[in-house]
């Protein structure tokens, strides 16, 4: 039995379980303090596993930016984040503490990746892209099965695309970029350069081709530089049933042909899927890395 | 003793040897047609094996795009390159049947970047970018020492930045998506933006500004999407010396503290930085690429 938390920035999601097909409970909450916020979380695991008995590990899926590393003295944490009140936050370290449990801790996008890859729509794939469309933009990746970090981790909304101000005079909404892919198409880059919210748009909005556009100029970048073998877009700006399709027709007219690959060329609609979990890719996600903790330490032991 | 092949679209680099330091023998010649320019590389090799001894294996740093998966019908193809004569030519294949040895293939700057990971400024690193700027730009990566390929392989050169006509009414030359970073900032793109050869341009010139404020783009893009730990800028225009400073300056100001890393923050001296071996990332990746063959024979033995 593993734990799994989803923390985001709005709501967190707890959850136990081993898998899509057995999630044993689960509940979820507004994102308040960081004190209060945590202390749910823990009252939330304490109770589960005495209702189910002990977890093996949890994972955390979790907003950021984050410190992922485990050779630093602040992993775990929630570093430059603007919410108020959870900058250089522990959030990982509270939880191993109080729950005596091995924890997993990485992006929210990086575990959705994971989750998307173990049991969603990325399964036996060596190179996978999760990127999520809503209040803000960001992205994941998995590279030969392991989540990428390098020097932090990726931060995908914030690419530079082009931007033809003729078109769109909207400045952007990024406070540190202005008219980065976040501050051109997020949902409330979307609401604000309409003035009106992004789910309140019809379908033949011209909204729509503009933010298809933004995302093909993501998808090419992307494309050309991790060349993965999916790219799974989630978020609540992608359920929108007309823009996925969009999206698709004008990635393969923005990449001219020049990556030679079918995927792209014939099957762009099994390149630029949406989640194969749904809405559950970061709780499930945090479920599976709970289990690579598992995994790691039974190794561990082995050796 | 290993061999290695940095098959350029201009020249082709042969070299025996074990390292920086052990580089027996070493040609280069024009790249002619496909059948001479081959013919002439394993003429180099059969001569070199005479006079050295026998090759353990061979590495190829190939032009391209190229398919680099071992599990494919046209592994070891120079694929749709545009180059006359080129296109799906079989260029590790005739290697490995006339020498009888193991060959090692991928792309330029893929190879480049183990290169510069092996014994070069990468050294040690988790996750690494090698990016050239020239004739073309391309760009490769090692990420957990392993060289990056996930659909097809990465094609760097060709991600799409924000292009301020106003600012540069210059269209872009590259034949598919017109003002991508290589359409923008290659050698041939500063020669036909300019009216003159991109090496003729004093160091004072606007040409550098511009050319800058487009890699410091891309880096950024980079950096958004695969969090390298270092980035190493090599190539023919990168040789002018006021251009790397400029990379690194204005690198800084568009990431605007977002990605909070001393790395960044602090060190972006060491983070984008010139190869640490010259010239010879290519061949000598190359040479690192036959080393590779020659352990995973040693362990598919040893199994």
């Amino acid at each position: 039995m593993f734990g799994g938390v989803e923390a985001g920035g709005t709501k967190f999601v707890c959850a136990v379980g081993s898998g899509p097909d057995d999630v044993r409970e689960q509940t979820r909450f507004g994102t308040t303090t960081p004190a209060e916020t945590i202390a749910r979380t823990i009252d939330f695991f304490r109770q589960a596993q005495q209702a189910h008995g002990p977890l093996t590990a949890i994972g955390i899926a979790s907003f950021g930016p984050v410190d992922p590393d485990p050779r630093s003295s602040t992993w775990g944490f929630i570093t430059t984040t603007p919410k108020p009140g959870w900058t250089q936050t522990d959030l990982a370290g509270p939880l191993r503490r109080a729950l005596r449990v091995p924890v997993g801790f990485d992006t929210d996008v990086n575990v959705a990746a994971l989750g998307e890859w173990q049991w969603g729509a990325g399964r036996g794939l060596g190179t996978l892209v999760y990127v999520t469309v809503g209040t803000g933009i960001g992205g994941g990746a998995l590279v030969g099965g392991q989540m990428l970090h390098g020097l932090v981790h990726p931060e995908m909304g914030h690419l530079r695309i082009p931007h033809d101000r003729a078109a769109d005079p909207f400045a952007g909404a990024c406070p540190y970029h202005g008219d980065c892919l976040e501050g051109l198409a997020s949902g409330p880059a979307i609401a604000a350069r309409w003035g009106a919210a992004a789910e309140t748009l019809p379908a033949d909005h011209p909204a729509w081709a503009l933010e298809a556009e933004y995302l093909a100029l993501a998808m090419q970048n992307l494309v050309c530089t991790l060349s993965p073998e999916r790219i799974v877009l989630g978020g609540g700006v992608m359920e929108q049933p007309q823009l996925l399709p969009l999206v698709r027709r004008r990635t393969v007219e923005l990449l001219a042909g020049y990556v030679q690959s079918p995927a792209i060329l014939a099957n762009i609609d099994r390149y630029l899927v949406a989640p194969g979990l749904g809405n559950r890719s970061g709780m499930l996600g945090a479920i599976a890395l709970a289990e690579r903790q598992g995994e790691s330490i039974v190794r561990t032991v082995l050796e």
